[in-house]
């Protein structure tokens, strides 16, 4: 229950992201470091998440599988980046069933290769592939700078694997799910982000390409919101998968992996909450629609409860997920600053004279007060209401996109990109070395964020040094 | 590929189970001793029997939440019992992030310790109850023997775990899981379980009363499908989750906890297969029809795709999961045993005549060869499968009743219980002692299975020691 007001993004915006995560219940800490507790408002959030996800996955042809999680030490050992990108983060199993293992094991990380064991197993001809894998479920990595949903120990997630025949078909792979990502992110979660190559400094370990969707945050800090990797025959190397080809031949297959995770709960807190509390995009709100009856005595309180189960019955109908909050322990006040505090897009009251009136009052959470507040009629409200949902649902993208460009700034040195970082991101050209990109990290605390797939026409010349430059690049710093 | 034939059921039960979960490509062996693969095949019908049971958690007022897989080692000391019945299972973290932890952890081998401790924090007044949470995930007992689905060290699952303000609601939603579960066997899965009280020796760890489905396989050894169990305030005094009740005076809460594990998924495999291969419930099969078009040449293929193509279209937009196998590597038989092997209920075959005809020949999985064949027009063709659909998973159920009452005895004496158990199950009445439960483990290797909650009228005599008896109990051996 929201008894207490957050503190403003402005005083404190980490303090203000805590705070409102614990609130609004979406999450708790576990009593193990690192560890976080997904609290049902939260895991029905993921849940919304995960459908709209899993969704497009079978659209593109994969199927889920489950993999174990627990991987041999040795298994690590095989890829060399892989064990050098891993090997500090793992957790390891040393004692089972009362004796200690023969051979230690690793709680996994993330599955390229206990799956690409697996997969060394099943393929053998040219006709097994593809092979298109999701598994959905937990990962750990050792982490004790824990900061809910953005960085934890144990964190949710989905984890694609695939292997190809070749590496064109690889390679559209990879585009396909950092669309699908894309696609989700924009027109499910309302994020605007912006996709594009890692850097080979950020490169996922073991990945000969890495792609990522990146989100301007509300303090304008960047967050990687989900990643999809090209390993071309890497993995396949360590874990000999190979394939007979068309021509009667072994050969590597080539592999990809590709996974969002419950990091992206954080992106839609800190994209669109407010002062308030949550403000959940409509398609993926646990409750869409809330409906506070409003009474002050029994008769009062029996007409107007007629009138709030019909019209949530009507909203439910149309596939709306709608509550009505009967709770008469407290105020109303109190109901609407809980519901403001959960985020759910629309609230609807109903009192003795909207009975009479054949009205309901009509609260829009992204608009808080006077500005998103309206009146209107029973009749019809179904529709009224779905139509809002969708009106909202687009508010939100824009806001957020707005916010993003106008944040998004082009330095015309190196003095003025210094100054554009403190408070927001830089869109500029760079010569790709790897020295320019520390010497930004050095001087700013800033990385880059991403590479646009798509460029602008022409060369520049690198912010950092004035060399001759073929790519622009977001600078930002990062969760 | 299913290229080979398996072990029939009566040459050799356990390595026919084996082999069909293999080829079936239900499931695979793990690198890690112990532990399983689920592959595609296999995942589909559990996300089809993750979708039937969480639609009905939803329905009686459940929330699914994520909990950590890591518990501190010293919480499984807080309830004797439990740490008694689960310590020899435990594997244990010992090392993260490159050092060795300061307390030991154990991966979850069940979640009652940390969900409690978590309650403890929530759980304040008699308003926050009853708290009614599901999680979905998978937990690890370290186990050496394995059989896939059946016995692995890590499993798939769901489990329960509700906070109560009182003892009788606590046993109400105890008895509502054990029925949805027994609705969830019986109507999705077509396994006619028998629900019952678990004996004092059988009970879960730390349960005052354990509830149980139990199926016959067509070995005739049980296999406990689902459990219930009631708490009473034993995790509550351990975890101290207390409460404000009414009277404002500090209680302890009464907790629950009930689950299903992947487990159901060899129920379902031993109690509907054949020497053929999987016989799947329709309600839960991961494909419902397959069509083979059949053809020679090109101009028969151009014409019978045209019609396999037709058909797909209409059963999918009539809500049927349906594949067309246009596989052009195989031979239409080495079709027909693959689909059998993975138990398809109902196979669909297009050649050239059936297209003059405007029909289609249908085959049914539960009747393999010429009893189950028939030919039927294509015209309304998806009412007619869907009402074979449902014709099927009723004809399983029946066949699965059938042979589970053909095979419960009565035995009159102790000599005879023994001869029964050696192939059956025996229902006879029993004076509830340990000593005569052990007895007839040792000289039967069977157990008691469950007390059914609806007894006979009377009294009768221990089928062991002869004194009085109260209760009827099912003695069978177990998986």
């Amino acid at each position: 229950m929201a008894e207490e007001k957050l503190p403003t993004r402005a005083e404190n915006f980490a303090e203000w992201y805590n705070q409102l995560v614990l609130k609004s219940e979406l999450a708790d800490y576990a009593p193990v470091k690192g560890c976080m507790v997904v609290r049902p408002y939260g895991w029905a959030l993921w849940e919304n998440i995960t459908a709209a996800l899993d969704k497009r996955f079978k659209e593109t042809g994969h199927v889920n599988a489950a993999f174990p999680m627990l991987i041999p030490m040795s298994f690590f050992e095989k890829e060399k980046e892989h064990v050098e990108g891993f090997a500090p983060e793992l957790a390891v199993v040393t004692h089972g069933g009362g004796s200690e293992l023969e051979e230690p094991l690793a709680v996994r990380p993330t599955s390229e290769t206990i799956i690409g064991h697996m997969y060394s197993k099943w393929i053998k001809s040219w006709r097994d592939l593809p092979v298109l894998i999701n598994q959905w479920g937990s990962v750990l990595r050792w982490e004790m700078r824990t900061k809910l949903f953005l960085r934890t120990a144990e964190f949710y997630w989905q984890e694609g694997h695939t292997a190809h025949a070749d590496k064109d078909e690889a390679l559209e792979e990879m585009y396909r799910m950092l669309d699908v990502y894309t696609d989700f992110a924009v027109n499910e979660a309302a994020l605007p982000v912006l996709k594009g190559y890692k850097s080979e400094t950020e490169r996922f370990a073991g990945a000969q390409i890495t792609t990522s969707i990146e989100g301007m945050m509300q303090d304008k800090r960047a967050l990687q919101s989900a990643t999809s990797h090209y390993f071309g025959t890497n993995f396949a190397k360590a874990f000999e998968i190979q394939f007979l080809n068309k021509s009667n031949a072994l050969q590597f297959a080539e592999t990809t992996s590709w996974g969002l995770s419950t990091r992206i709960v954080g992106a839609i807190v800190m994209t669109h909450g407010d002062d308030q509390g949550l403000v959940l995009p409509p398609r993926l709100a646990p409750i869409q629609v809330v409906i506070v009856p409003i009474f002050k005595n029994d008769d009062e309180k029996s007409k107007v409860m007629e009138v709030a189960e019909r019209v949530f019955a009507e909203l439910k109908a149309a596939g709306m997920r709608v509550k009505v909050d009967d709770r008469d322990n407290v105020s109303s006040g109190f109901k609407f600053n809980d519901w403001e505090m959960r985020g759910v897009p629309v609230r609807l009251e109903v009192g003795p004279k909207d009975v009479e009136k054949g009205s309901v009052a009509l609260a829009r959470r992204d608009k808080p007060g006077r500005e998103g507040k309206s009146f209107v009629s029973q009749a019809g409200l179904a529709s009224t209401v779905s139509g809002l949902l969708v009106e909202i649902q687009d508010a939100l993208l824009k806001r957020a996109t707005d916010f993003r460009d106008a944040n998004i700034h082009d330095p015309k040195s190196y003095d003025e990109l210094k100054k554009v970082l403190e408070n927001g991101w830089a869109f500029s050209w760079w010569c790709e070395s790897k020295e320019c990109e520390a010497k930004v990290k050095e001087d700013t605390k800033a990385t880059t964020r991403n590479i646009p797939l798509d460029q602008p026409e022409g060369h520049g010349t690198c912010v950092v040094c004035g060399k001759p430059a073929k790519k622009k690049v977001y600078f930002a710093k990062a969760y």
